[in-house]
């Protein structure tokens, strides 16, 4: 985010030395994995995502004979990639990461023009290596990258004939912490934070998903607002990042 | 919802014949089952949710010897609830289900303090006679009241000292249809919309959780700020019913 | 039941008020499902289930090809249609509840001819919303009530042509409580007493199921004669309330 | 059984060369587990069911401090004791099993005092070796051998202080076909049949369980009071076989 | 094994009297299942295991059009096969089942002539009867009997044309304990072992499979060459048990 | 491998380029993962396997009070680590899966002094990233670096009093080729070749498991000589790899 802070952002620092606008160090490493289509890892600080993109060359069932494609989405965490090791069979099943696959399916398919893509079907694993918050954002946004990837890969092979990708898709949460609104929290920020919400956008500035709570104490309809405007700078910083490895396969300026 | 309608709401019927402002027939029918410490009856239209509170001594372990207790939820359907029968292993499994599940349970605490019902724990069933859209919300409005019936019953035999009611919870969905904004969608209208919301709220017009998906097109923070406002008028016609059955054990006026 | 009360019945009043040889207050409400093909509310005192019936175009694929179609059943409960509140996972699996739908299913189809019904396939499901004592005799009861409305729905769009109910079905249990003789026991009475049975029958006073068992102390031939007459007599007071309902509907005369 | 063939049976051949009131060849043979405390293999003809009684010396948690005692059972089929191979996975799980293995263990707790027994439990395993029909009746027959051997060993090293043996228990199948009655079904009689009854009994001809189901036509009174002499009279051989084993063991003479 | 015993075998008796190169008593009989298209009881010792071999008349779905058939295995255990009961759902579920279930189908079909058998299916179920060590090694052992007198059935009926059967296939375990190496060892002595392993071999004298642990102290590779002459012993002594059922059907001489 | 090439080892070479007696690349990453107590990253060629050692202060139940400790492992596979992408529910479940995390698991055990550990327990997860054939055997070679550097960890804050490490454990894989032997398998080796046989040693140049399978055709007892003078060259060089990291560690030189 460039310019001068609003006036709901102080500058008081995070448990990490961030300000409280401030996204974590992103990175984005393409090409990751031998075998899948297409594939990156994802930092966001500590936390580390390994997406992966696999091609079917027919569409689930109910979509075969209707033109159409399909992106789905597959979420699951290393046991050791939380703080204490976690049970083996809790790491991709159970409603938490269920919930979690469907989201960043959801959003990817926002991205992406199903019809172009034809009847096909692409699965985005997205196996968290090392968990400090955020693991959903980061999941969806270098979800899209490898997903990116994939289409060109397709592309160029003519399996796909034109190009399915429309627009960037990334995510990033934020928070309320008392009266401050914190950006792109880390698991202390997380456990310790009274509301968070994840916001999925597309680099137009809209949104494809709101996913917000109160564990705590219910939030007014202006640090709804707030929170939104927030969220909106740092996906736009987001897509910057994406835009480095994947512009020259989407329409949109960066 | 009291007023002029704003702006944003136009007149045009919908498919059941309201206007898009308008929630449906709401109907909340207090004490309907044999057993359950707390129980109602909820209609939002044709859409009938069974909503029994079941009392525990004590809490999940995890609270024992906090001095807090809990109050959780869970929801289900019937089989031939649908327009097509379910198949009856998918009517409470599955990461749907458990979605809805959570949800409802953090809304209901979100009107409780924890801390006041002491170390017990309140168990919601929520279970679907008839789903025509908007059954989590349906679910969250009428847990609420077999949730303070509930409450009342053991204030009443001394197993909880003090009234742990701290406000109303109810909730509703709104979605957009192209450019209009509708109130309290039914099954139809929520099959064929862009992007719908669930809606949680207190009686202070505060949020307690917002859950926007938008199927197809992005939405604007605008059409955001709108959706929010007629989610307010909606609640607060549904804090109405309920007061008129749990009025006396929940201090704030409707 | 009309007539002197026989010998073996003594006038001992019960828990509930009854004499030895009543049956609880009967209730068949049809109609109450907002989709299913056919349903019925029924009530055997304070046990209530609903059942609905759908319907499928095709029979199970082992019937494929035969002329011939399916009724099957399915029975489940509500987490507190009990005193305490059971499981969600223990509603509707185990063997308890397989044994049960098994025993429905087949006891509907006792009063159905396959060959009538042609390759179609009817699924009734019994959801108890309130546990008394007798949840399977009352499903029975009025699961056949939900299958003939079902049937009548199906002749009058032709999907089905000729009338396939060929007589009524009912059950209701009885027991042996000491010496004394019991008529459709409640849930106080089936955990105290020694020996109950469940019984099956067509309104032809024919058997088609009888279920018994000695919990504490064996029982006579006498015994048994004695409650087979108190089973008859028991179900011919339920034909007469299948009747008022469906009685268009079947050829026999109650 | 002795005297005069009843008028009620005939004297036409069956499949198998019986006659209608004959069993087939019975033999039970103990001690053929190397660990159990006690065993017998039981043949009905061609049905053979291995039973093994296993020991633990304290009883379900539900039981503790009652003083009272538990004995169970458990039934599995062989893959390849059916004729066509059952998938393994389908032997000992599913409804069907479950019910049989309750009927089997409700059936041997009608021969014992289990306040004689004192706190602990008798687990009996029925493993299906060769399955021609019968093989619930066969394996309550010979479970019931294998329950007595292992009350005698534990008398023997006092684990079980007084004899909790208190009455014989056996099982048989009776069955109509048209206007026949038959005695201890082999499969392919049970399979083309239609009312087939499972009935468990005392040596002092009295019942324990009665399970009938009519499959095609709904049976009468009258024959279901042909069936229960029939049952009586197979029992009463039964017993006798299981006398020439357990015999000293039970204070009834046979 | 014939001749003097080598060097490396002494001669202190073990926990049931064998010398240390000495076999268990070997009994195998054939035609112990009254439906399996071959079956075998094989005892090691009180190691027993029943085999039965059952034919599909098409393979895998993955062999289709290929040409070539296949045989598998499956191992299961009855409940009080072992010292101590066990749970029901361990007999035949889990990795070690499902380990030595595939090692029995591996090495039988090293004994077999996928082509000549042709686009069939035979499973052998290997079920304990009785655990005294050396269950996988019996199984092997008996499963071939099992699966040769198939084969001869087969053939006779000409569903297999020419004689798939190339080698006899036979198991045997080998353990060191401290200097000492052991033959075929029973339950008492492989708890208590260091090093274990089971080698299973062909006629000629070949390894199919060799699996060996070092429990405690690793082991070199003198002792792993002593243990390999003592496994091609035992399995030449099984081997002439096998011929003298199914010689006939085997080309190699014993 | 160092010194003149064996005469049974030719110069022929394999599809990546290699000699038969020749490793693929080794490359040992410790400290990759942010949480675990010891990590290493463990690449054989294109094998890649993320390995974690997990601490718990207490041992598992059955050890309590024994002084002893216990190392465990689990595998697992990331569903793009193969070729075509696996259901993510076959990843870390079945049969194999489990038969490889006991391996892993033993293996790791036999460089361990358990007393030394005293009651903790370590958990040492394998995660596959990459799979290009040899997963199991480089999954034990860095699992033991990931177990040692915890051990390191453990010992400098004193959870561990002393040293429990006793010698290097590692384990490759080799094969047999028609006539050629080769080490190290790759996917596409390993999916062709004949016999192949994994193969676990400790720095003593003994055996820890063998497990040889012949796929096709049985090998002879001078073919298991050759196979094991290769595995012991093999895990020699892989010793000296390990050694570069936690040499300081481990008593032996290498």
């Amino acid at each position: 985010m460039t310019g001068a802070d609003p006036l709901w952002l102080n500058a008081r620092m995070r448990n990490d030395g961030r300000k409280n606008h401030q996204l974590r160090e992103i990175k984005l490493t393409p090409h990751v994995s031998e075998y899948a289509e297409g594939s990156c890892l994802v930092e966001f600080g500590k936390t580390r995502v390994l997406c992966t993109a696999s091609y079917e060359a027919k569409p689930p069932s109910w979509l075969s004979g209707t033109g159409k494609g399909w992106v789905t989405a597959e979420y699951g965490m290393l046991p050791r990639s939380t703080h204490t090791r976690m049970k083996r069979d809790k790491t991709a099943s159970g409603g938490r990461t269920q919930e979690i696959s469907r989201l960043i399916g959801r959003s990817l398919r926002a991205g992406v023009d199903l019809r172009a893509l034809g009847e096909k079907q692409i699965t985005v694993d997205c196996d968290v290596i090392n968990a400090d918050g955020g693991t959903r954002t980061a999941a969806i946004t270098g979800g899209f990258v490898a997903l990116a990837l994939a289409c060109e890969k397709l592309m160029a092979v003519s399996e796909v004939r034109s190009n399915p990708l429309t627009s960037y898709v990334a995510a990033v949460s934020v928070g309320l912490h008392g009266a401050d609104l914190l950006l792109d929290l880390n698991y202390e920020e997380d456990s310790s934070i009274g509301t968070d919400m994840n916001v999925v956008m597309t680099n137009e500035n809209k949104f494809i998903e709101i996913q917000g709570t109160a564990e705590d104490k219910p939030f007014s309809h202006e640090q709804l607002n707030a929170l939104m405007f927030l969220a909106q700078s740092g996906t736009q910083e987001l897509f910057k990042h994406q835009s480095a490895i994947v512009g020259h396969l989407i329409k949109s300026q960066i």
